[in-house]
């Protein structure tokens, strides 16, 4: 039978992979600056520390980290996260709580697994991540989205959603939020706690920017108001040790936990040992803050020169001021369109995501994403120069 | 709203997690002889090779390794596979063909999520792998089980299910398979690849055993037979270099790969950079065969030894004579039950796997699994003459 013939899932009905990383590959002009993308700058990794942690690690306990290990996780990073989730993000929970994923793509992949049936709704901030969304459609889920101003989700309308819709879960970004920056504020991190027990409905919170503050007051978690077992809190170390070791983890009530568990089970049996020794090590010898401290100012220092250059910058008719995190999100101009500007801007040598992508019913075309963690100070200056020019040119 | 209420996703209707890890927790008892397992032995994971590969690679390319990958693949890896796959399993296939994945269940996990709709049915060899199993079920697929003999699954009867039940999947381990220890024949492989094309069946074939073998002559994989694209490769580093380290690949035609990458976009984003450097070291420097033949003698010593104490074991009325991989089966007496005796071996001091866990339907009380690569020649012996008494009681 001709290979043409074969039939595949429903679910890909109408997925056609990231939009995102289409961009990417327009991007491998050498000397492109790239503002699209959201990893780490390259001096943010610490390729010879881990090289010795590896060596280290590999020699003092390598029959254990090389044989299969337990898909709820290596032991030790179970245990050195309690006292990190209670330090950094607020919240009490005991080791056989925490799942350590393959990055925290992973823990949203699972609580899907767990939770979503086709035709579930699932509310999501307005814009929201990309790679989350799909996620979220590859379970046939239906996206609700709700609209944020610059304290983060409008909790109002999103009660009225939890009480029409009826929605399984809410997926949020709650600090430095990818694409906004913005960061949700204390009284609204609470109220989402207390709408999430009354009307049952599980909070994914996906908090992978927290540690990237530079300046301002942290806030706790979600999670730490959560007194019944309704918020799923998401972690990550890709942005603060290394995307490419690929280890996050979930925290949630044992019910839900186990169902993880199982689904991942059948997904990749369990993390990588090494990854997850890796990030142990950085916990349990206090390698971890330090380390951030150090990307942070160097971070810092590239956040305010973006956004001292966009307040100057032709067309640009306002923007987002994190606090932190990797992502300022702008709106040119009613009428200007960041998807056929960023066209021009490539030929110039600089590249943006265009805003529409993080919108699950599109449009906002005159939205755009800037990251400002890749490149140099020098780098910024530049773009930014190209930038103005493109936009200076089509107001 | 209590947490009780919360509704998990009718995935998870009747799935209760592996229970053959529910026997691994009766094995936690020291000087406990196990059987159960399917790891490999400790003193066949190469730490000292790991730990200096992993440091002088992460000196050498570490801001590559800790970076963010592609969703594809580690680029040298996938290239440094398209030779091992036409040396060891002789197809040719392209590096983009190719998809190194976080072990080979990922693989499996993937080509269910490309594939299968709810109500889907896909064939297994009856017995089969446990944990594939409860992928397939968690895709809420209908397994339709085909009886194999000493030469593999029957193909007389997979065709009659081909032609009436319409699959959409076969699910095969065909080299050493998992419970049986059993190798298809070399016609049957060719038969499989045209049933395949014939009726549009995707094959997932599942050969992580391969390179295990201790006697006999190595046979083509059935994607070697494949003309049409039908056939999907699954292939596996955990029994030959270490599982902790999570890489496997899968081979497929181009359109059922893009899929599988969509997929594992959501589900991990990439594999570890780290793990896959570490295989694709093995590789290049043809580190892997020279280790594969060092632990190959002594696993056939294990086997052997084994083999020969089963032939001498009360209860036991057959068992199948495997040339490698990690597993013999068994059946006792008929009346004798495997699943009750396993308590009263655990008291002694033993254990293995009941083989009824490995049969879709059930049933089958009188079977069991044996693993011989995690103990030494001396621990089989006791072990054996430990089951041999426990049997002979019984009988």
């Amino acid at each position: 039978m001709n290979i043409e013939s074969m039939q595949f899932a429903s679910r890909f009905n109408g997925i056609s992979g990231s939009a995102i990383r289409e961009i990417f590959k327009l991007l491998a002009v050498p000397g492109m600056i790239s503002f699209a993308g959201g990893n780490p700058s390259l001096s943010a990794l610490p390729d010879e520390q881990c090289a010795e942690l590896a060596r280290e690690l590999l020699l003092d306990k390598g029959k254990i980290l090389l044989q299969y290990g337990a898909t709820e996780g290596y032991a030790p990073l179970r245990e050195s996260l309690v006292p990190y989730l209670k330090d950094r993000f607020s919240f009490d929970c005991k080791a056989d709580e925490i799942l350590p994923v393959t990055g925290s793509t992973q823990a949203m992949d699972l609580l899907c697994k767990a939770l979503i049936d086709p035709g579930d709704k699932v509310v999501v901030e307005n814009p929201t991540f990309l790679g989350n969304m799909q996620a979220i459609r590859l379970y046939q889920a239906e996206l609700v989205p709700v609209d944020s101003d610059d304290d983060g989700i409008k909790v109002d309308e999103l009660e009225e959603v939890f009480k029409k819709e009826h929605p399984k879960m809410l997926y949020i970004i709650p600090t430095f939020q990818n694409p906004t920056g913005r960061t949700l504020s204390l009284e609204r991190r609470k109220k989402i706690a207390a709408l999430a027990s009354q009307y049952g409905v599980v909070v994914a919170e996906d908090d992978p920017y927290r540690d990237l503050r530079y300046t301002g007051r942290e806030l706790p978690s979600i999670k730490s108001f959560d007194s019944e077992g309704w918020v799923a809190f998401m972690g990550s170390f890709s942005k603060v040790i290394s995307p490419g070791l690929r280890v996050g983890f979930l925290a949630a009530n044992p019910a839900l936990l186990r169902k993880c568990v199982i689904g991942k089970q059948s997904s990749d049996v369990h993390t990588a040992n090494l990854s997850q020794a890796i990030v142990d090590a950085y916990l349990r010898r206090n390698l971890l803050m330090p380390h951030v401290e150090e990307i942070c100012k160097s971070y810092a220092q590239q956040m305010n020169t973006m956004l001292g250059l966009l307040a100057k910058c032709g067309g640009v008719a306002r923007y987002t001021k994190p606090e932190g995190g990797l992502f300022i999100f702008a709106e040119l101009n009613e009428g200007m369109n960041a998807l056929n500007l960023l066209m021009k801007c490539v030929d110039k040598g600089v590249a943006y995501v265009p805003g529409t992508h993080f919108y699950p019913g599109g449009g906002h075309e005159n939205t755009f994403r800037l990251n400002f963690s890749m490149c140099t100070v020098e780098q910024i200056e530049k773009g930014m120069e190209l930038m103005n020019e493109v936009f200076s040119e089509n107001l």
